[in-house]
């Protein structure tokens, strides 16, 4: 915790996702609201097969979903979304002849039942 | 939002993923509950790995997960789940020595912290 | 349903990931929660893009995403996250100079929205 997943289409061929991953996880660390840096997870995946909408026009997505445990307000939660797009918008630029659309989403990980396992190297 | 992601075994070869998604976008902006086309972003994947039960017959599975704002009724949710199942039926038929099963879940993303924007082209 | 998600680093070829997919369904199937093995589909993906946390230093990763229909207790979830936490254990071994995390999630699906169909082969 907290686990975030990065989705987008993939014609989005200039972004650097390992870039991308490593900002979204410092502007998580910024936030102070995970302790260890180390808790921070990341992944990110491209889809090859994706529609946006009803119109074959060119058509792109990024979406972050970031999953924290359960507990925090509306306003921490509203504060990570802002934060993490704007880290999206400074990674995709605008382009000429493509609509892009951003996104992030804040959801809850059940607390109780959430296990983990630290194995270091 | 809303958002949709399709997973499916890898055991479906026939299957023209690209239609399905067109299909199943084109139901949901029918149901009315969508304003724009344009917020309707899916996505499908298809799983290499995946073992439905403990027997090693051949099964297969698709799996809808529609992901929509917080704050429509029950009702709506079955009606939208019904018609994308609907959808999926259409596109998967039964196989000889293929058991199959179709599936679609409704999720409500926490609509204070959703953050969101657009880039027209 | 259930449907549980492994997501993984692919740092970690050692992995020998359709027989971990078989020992998790096995431990939900020996969890007694769940009526007909048939029910439980499970998938699994590497990720080639992953960030834990802010350092570059080698690090990997392994997630289960149980979700369940919604109305089974705190005591019941946390039985089942820690049996595939055991799993988990099990198939991933301490490295040296690898640092690793394994998770376990569990996660309510709406019961009411939820729609199936079963198409035997």
């Amino acid at each position: 915790m907290p686990h975030l997943n990065l989705e987008y289409s993939d014609n989005l061929p200039e972004l650097k996702v390992d870039v991308l991953l490593l900002r979204l996880n410092n502007a998580l660390l910024a936030s102070g609201q995970f302790a260890d840096e180390l808790d921070i997870k990341s992944r990110a995946q491209a889809f090859a097969n994706y529609q946006v909408g009803t119109s074959l026009a060119a058509r792109a997505f990024a979406h972050v979903r970031l999953a924290i445990l359960s507990g925090r307000t509306e306003a921490v939660k509203k504060q990570l979304s802002a934060h993490l797009l704007e880290v999206l918008r400074e990674a995709i630029p605008a382009q000429p002849g493509l609509d892009i659309q951003l996104c992030v989403e804040v959801l809850d990980i059940e607390r109780e039942p959430y296990a983990k396992l630290h194995l270091p190297g």
